[in-house]
C-alpha cells in the first residue's frame, strides 16, 4: 500500500487485527485447495437499519455484525476460515472505526478464522459488510426436512425481540436481553454436531422461529408443526414472543428422531447452550390440520405473523 | 423464501437473473473442491462516493460495480466463478434496482461466473458490494517484480479521468472517454495470458497508473520506472492525464524479458485490446537514480502525484 488517509485508516486496522488479518493489500486473497465444499455467505448491516447508534457500543455493532455473518455458516454446519469485510464510513463514524474493527476480531477469533481481505470507502450512512468463508465435510442445506423428522432449536429464544421492544419504546433492556440482541453467538460448534447426528435442513434464526420455519416448510416443502409449551422462552417471554423475535442467531434444525441419541452424544456434557425439541416434520399436504390444530392450546403451525423484514421494519 | 416485501424484491431480482443466480435462498453457497487455489475480493461502490447519479444510468451503476469487482480477480491472473450481491437501497431506488442488477448481470455473464449469494437492506444511501471468487491455477500478487523485468500494460490509458475531469466541471464527456468511465471491462482472459506468460507481479489500475506502480514498488521492494513515452494514451490525453486517471481496470504488470515472446504467442492475433511494454524494473536501491532520470524528458518514476484515495476524493 502506498501513502494517503485511506491508506493510513487501512494500516490502522491491519495493527488493531494484528496477526488476525492476513494477505491484505493484495487485489485479492487466496484460498488453498481443500478436500471438502466451501461454504459462502455475505451479510450487511446498515445504521438506522439493524441498528441505532444510541442502541450499541461500535464495538457491540462490529461484533453483532460479525456473529450475524457467522451465523450463516453455523446455519450450514460449517466451521468458520476465512472473513472479508467492507466499511462505508461518514465522517462521524472515523473515530469510532477503530472500536468497530475490534468487534469484528472477537468473533472472527472465537471462531478460529482470520480476516483476508476487504474494502474501506467513505458514505453518507455507516455501513459493514461481511463475507463468511468455510468449510463444511457434511453441508446441511433449508431443503432436506424430511416428514417424521423432528424440530430443535437451539438456545434460549425471545431475548433480542424483548430488547428490540424496550428499545424502540425508549426504555432500558433489561441486561440479558440486551446481552442477546448486542452480544449475539454464532453457533458454530452446535452447528456441526447437530450436521454430524444427521440433520437434514437447517437455518439460523434471524427473522424469527415462526418466519424461519416457514423457510423450512418452503424450502423442503412440508409442514413443521410447533409445540409452543416446549418453545425455550427466556425470562418473561412468552411462546409468542419467542416466535417473533428475530436475530437470535440461534439455529433450528429438523432430523431423523433416532438422530436424537447422536445428537445427545455429540452435545457435551454442561454445554451451556441447550437444545431442545420443540416439534415435528409432517407433510405439507397436512397443513390444512396443522392449521387446525394450532387452534389448540399447546400446538401450533407456524403460518403466522412474520418476523424480521429488512425492508418492512426500521 | 416465505412472504414479505424483501422476498418480493429478491425474487424480483432471480427472475431477472435467470439461471445467472444458483444456490440464492440458502444460508450460504457451496463451492465444490478445486485442484487449484480459489481467489476471493470484495468490492463496494457507493453513491456520491464512487459516482453521483446524475452522472451514470442505473445498469451503468451495476454493470460498473460488477466490472470493478471482477478485475480484481483479473489482477491475480484468475478466472471468475462465483460472485455475491449485497444491495444497500433507499427508497427513492427501489425502482432503479431491477435495472441495477440487469447491469450487474452483463459482466458476470460474459467472465463466465454465477452468482450464489447476496444480501439486500434498506438504508439511507445506495450502495452495492460484490464479492467475487475465481479460480487461478499460478496466481500473480503484487509482490514478485524482479530486477530486469520488463512493465506491460494492457489496453489504453486517459479515458476514465477525462470523463471524470468532464463531469466534475459539469460538462459531458466526449463517447469515448465516458464509455471507459460508464463501462469498464475486467480484463479477465488478459490476466490470465499474463500469468500463462510469466508474469511476476500484477495489479488492476484503480488508483491511477502512477499510484499503482507505486504499490508495485511498495510490495516487491523495486523501483517501476516509467518511460512516459511509450504510455498508451488515449485521444487528447498526455502521459500525465495517463498517469493519474484511475478507475481504469487495466491491468499493470511485471514479467520477465524474455517473457515477452511468450505474452505475444498468447495474445490472440487481432485481439482488440493491446498490450505495450512501458518501462522496466530496477533495485529499490536505484531509485535516486530513477529520481533523476525523471527530470530527463521521457522517463519518470512514479514517485509523484497519487491517484485515487476513496477518503481524499469525491
Amino acid at each position: 500500500m502506498g501513502p494517503g488517509v485511506e491508506f493510513d485508516t487501512i494500516r490502522g486496522l491491519l495493527a488493531r487485527w494484528g496477526p488476525l488479518a492476513q494477505q491484505l493489500g493484495d487485489d485479492a486473497a487466496l484460498l488453498a485447495p481443500t478436500a471438502g465444499y466451501r461454504v459462502v455467505s455475505t451479510d450487511a448491516c446498515v445504521e438506522q437499519v439493524h441498528f441505532w447508534r444510541s442502541w450499541l457500543t461500535p464495538q457491540e455493532v462490529g461484533a453483532r455484525a460479525a456473529a450475524a455473518a457467522l451465523s450463516d455458516l453455523a446455519a450450514m454446519g460449517a466451521s468458520a476460515e476465512s472473513v472479508l469485510v467492507s466499511f462505508v464510513v461518514p465522517d462521524d463514524w472515523r473515530h469510532d472505526l477503530g472500536a468497530v474493527a475490534d468487534g469484528i476480531a472477537g468473533p472472527v477469533r472465537d471462531a478460529g478464522a482470520v480476516i483476508v481481505g476487504g474494502n474501506l470507502s467513505r458514505g453518507a450512512t455507516f455501513s459493514v459488510t461481511l463475507t463468511v468463508i468455510g468449510q463444511a465435510e457434511r453441508p446441511v442445506t433449508r431443503a432436506g426436512a424430511r416428514v417424521g423428522d423432528v424440530v430443535v432449536v437451539t438456545g434460549v429464544l425471545g431475548g433480542p425481540g424483548r430488547a428490540l421492544g424496550a428499545l424502540l419504546a425508549g426504555r432500558s433492556p433489561e441486561p440479558w436481553a440486551r446481552a442477546r440482541f448486542a452480544g449475539p453467538v454464532p453457533r458454530l460448534a452446535e452447528g456441526q454436531w447437530l450436521a454430524a447426528a444427521g440433520a437434514t435442513a437447517m437455518l439460523d434464526i434471524s427473522d424469527g422461529l415462526a418466519a424461519d420455519a416457514r423457510h423450512l416448510e418452503a424450502a423442503g416443502n412440508v409442514a413443521l408443526v410447533i409445540d409452543d409449551a416446549r418453545i425455550p422462552c427466556g425470562p418473561g417471554c412468552t411462546a409468542a414472543d419467542a416466535l417473533a423475535s428475530g436475530e437470535e442467531y440461534e439455529l433450528l434444525a429438523t432430523l431423523p428422531a433416532d438422530a436424537l441419541e447422536r445428537l445427545r452424544a455429540q452435545w457435551p456434557a454442561g454445554h451451556p447452550v441447550p437444545f431442545t425439541v420443540i416439534g415435528e416434520v409432517r407433510a405439507a399436504a397436512h397443513h390444512e390440520a396443522a392449521h387446525r390444530e394450532a387452534a389448540h392450546p399447546g400446538a401450533r403451525d407456524t403460518t403466522r405473523p412474520a418476523g424480521h423484514d429488512h425492508f418492512g421494519t426500521p
